[in-house]
């Protein structure tokens, strides 16, 4: 199901620079296995996606400048602090707590993935442009078996995407310009910015990135080089 | 032939983080190769170990403030131009002299690195930790095969090695003690300089760094943890 593919602006692509989290990893089922195993006394759908949404209220701190630069690991342990008073999770060790931040950490790839990226690999350079620091990335790209040539963050450029000094610094990092960087990703605002910028851009659909329970639009935008179901069909549509 | 290991020392490292002229790739001989390839009238031996002699002077300007940040391929060029002046290279365009100068994105690696780096990626974290930019290690790495879990540079500390900034940032990017990273080098400066920042330290000979008519002392120092002629020498002696 590729649709709006436009072989010749794709012709131009050299570097893939990929969204992580709901594009790459399920964030949701891995983060509920934590949850899970840890045997905690709560609403484990309602944790997961209150932890999640707890995100983008955290890097709007930053990006305000009310918060200085701090990691996706700090932002995430700030959001877990609140959720476990919240939820009366109270009796966690630190140890207990640092390890379950480590959670992000430890993401599962979606089943997709490592097929997608290996054969999107052998004819573009691949790298992430995450939010999560370079850390996190490193260590869930170990663990998942995630390809990449390189692993490019938020952390790199000291500002979170959406600022554009993130999409521009993928072709800055490559001394290509924007129109030869693809930004791939499961969200539609990250990928309106990219293209603001003059990237190129592939629609992933990721429709359980929130779980079973709550709906995802995953419809087609016209305004995307690429849409496609997974990585895999990325690939296929890129000549991979 | 392994001299000095520490095997109490070695057995808390978590990351291993690498050099890359001299002690992965094997800079001499691909710049050889590639003004070879342009038929330029010029001592080869030369020009290849005066391009390399230049980077050093080059990178205490930026440390020194002279100059403002500026990548390793703005300073490969600036010294590129001025050899192409004193050999009295004065007919090159603009496009062959950013392609001479792309050789350094291009190097290959020594015979043993991508088994030795394979090998040692099985049990541990391996990064590189080089003065070279982001896009320069990926473009090499991706065309010798590198299979890096991250590529750190000092383009990603905003410092260059020898700076502390350096060394320390490798253990702030895994959030890990400093104790539990080893740099791995075949410059015993630049271990002395990690080793001062509580790093451990490999020793890789490369004899032939400087080519075959420049005489390289690769004997051992005992103040670092490990001592191997190459990277399949190391994976065996850190038990991969």
């Amino acid at each position: 199901m590729m649709e709006h593919m436009n072989p010749q602006l794709a012709a131009g692509t050299k570097v893939l620079a990929f969204d992580v989290f709901g594009t790459v990893v399920d964030w949701y089922k891995s983060v509920m296995q934590e949850l899970g195993a840890m045997n905690l006394d709560v609403d484990r759908n309602k944790f997961t996606l209150a932890w999640r949404a707890g995100y983008m209220p955290a890097i709007q701190k930053v990006m305000s400048g009310e918060l200085g630069w701090t990691s996706i690991d700090d932002l995430h342990r700030m959001v877990l602090d609140e959720l476990l008073e919240t939820f009366q999770v109270l009796h966690l060790t630190e140890a207990e707590k640092r390890n379950l931040n480590k959670a992000w950490h430890r993401l599962e790839a979606w089943p997709d993935a490592v097929e997608g990226l290996t054969r999107l690999k052998s004819r573009y350079t691949i790298c992430t442009m995450s939010n999560g620091n370079i850390g996190l990335l490193a260590n869930m790209s170990k663990s998942a078996s995630l390809p990449w040539d390189c692993i490019l963050s938020a952390e790199v450029f000291r500002k979170y995407k959406p600022d554009p000094a993130t999409y521009l610094g993928v072709a800055q990092v490559f001394d290509i310009a924007p129109g030869e960087v693809m930004m791939v990703a499961a969200h539609q605002d990250d990928l309106a910015h990219a293209r603001a910028c003059g990237l190129q851009t592939a629609y992933i659909e990721r429709p359980l990135e929130y779980g079973p329970f709550q709906h995802k639009d995953v419809s087609p935008n016209a305004d995307n080089t690429l849409h496609a179901r997974n990585l895999v069909e990325l690939a296929v549509a890129l000549g991979c």
